[in-house]
């Protein structure tokens, strides 16, 4: 890709997303982990790969406008619109609409080519390991969710448990989709890439638990003596 | 303390910090954690310490109006009208008003009792370990601020370097804070209990600038290579 394509689709990029950094620095991530794993795939096509991956989140700000729209979709159509009114061809600009369209993943319309598959690989590796974590952090911070939520009992739940309506801690979030994550890899060097980041993701996981319950087991414990003591005039 | 008075000081807590679940998951640890301190200060005056605990952060919204204003300062004075208004013994009440105002470490000023020292040591406990970085994550997400940032040459910083003038990134706030807070506990208890969290933290640091760091050098490199070969038409 020359650099003036390149720069023509960053911008586009830039403009669709706002000027939110941390969108901004997910997408170079994914950019330079699709290059990583195009190494061991010299079939694909690292123009349509690098195009895919810059463009795969524009729709983005559709879906946060209308929830019930898929950013996936939305994010493939614009694509392929703005390629093709800039004179890119027409196969080109189809085959990176697809690959941005199954990046999110549906059992109906899975990533069937080489460049829609290192795609897929590249935006999930974004969500293993302590960056992953932190991602999840962020976008509950943003939606006004918890780290964790309590049981009945008072207890910390461990993330294993339904949570309230409207309650999606990060702690559930991990045990619902971050810890399956690591088995649905597309590509042999994604999967060995995930691989390699699970043991901090689960270690976060499991430290947050251990230093979470600890307080609401032992302190929260000598509290109810005391007051308890207290009530009974000793 | 009566279960009575501990409602009462409960819920004007909940009131002065409107309906943060996060804030008041946040009080509830301090609370905990300062009666496990305590177990090893028998000296301590446990009603003190729980009146302290649950008001330390009630001056959190009056800082947020006006960032001139320090909320230990604000709420400590909030909490001394508060204790007087419902009959609380002046002494009691000036004792909870120092430990409150001197739960943010300022060194004219720094806790002087052992309950201010509980206190102190219970609410850093809350920004060690994974919990800490959690909630830093949280923090950093709710002001917009990023992850890390990028060097002049387009590295990942390590957040030892200073940044841009509005940026104050993650990795950032570990080197010029957590790192070094894990030697400045006050009370023997409460520095073995940091020091239990500081393997979790100081591996959550590593892993990220490590996850970070490798798509812009690995990636980043077969970019630019591919872009050079393109331009030069090979």
């Amino acid at each position: 890709m020359k650099k003036e394509t390149f720069s023509l689709l960053e911008h586009y990029m830039r403009a669709c997303m706002g000027d939110s950094a941390h969108d901004g620095e997910h997408v170079r991530r994914v950019l330079y982990l699709a290059m990583e794993i195009a190494e061991t795939e010299p079939a694909a096509d690292r123009d349509v790969l690098i195009a895919a991956c810059l463009l795969h989140d524009i729709g983005r700000e559709e879906q946060f406008q209308n929830p019930a729209l898929c950013h996936a979709r939305a994010g493939a159509e614009k694509a392929y619109r703005f390629l093709l009114e800039h004179g890119f061809p027409a196969d080109f600009s189809a085959h990176v609409r697809d690959c941005v369209r199954t990046h999110r993943f549906r059992s109906d319309d899975p990533p069937r080519t080489i460049e829609a598959k290192i795609l897929f690989d590249a935006d999930k590796l974004d969500v293993t390991g302590a960056i992953g974590m932190a991602r999840t952090f962020f976008y509950a911070a943003q939606v006004g969710q918890p780290l964790y939520s309590l049981l009945p009992e008072g207890a910390v739940s461990d993330g294993s448990a339904e949570e309230p309506p409207g309650v999606h801690s990060v702690l559930r979030e991990y045990k619902v989709k971050l810890e399956h994550i690591y088995g649905r890899f597309l590509t042999a060097r994604g999967a060995e890439m995930a691989r390699r980041r699970q043991a901090a993701a689960v270690s976060i996981y499991e430290n947050l638990l251990e230093e979470a319950r600890e307080p609401y087991e032992t302190g929260a414990a000598i509290l109810s003596r005391h007051i308890e003591l207290t009530e009974r005039g000793a």
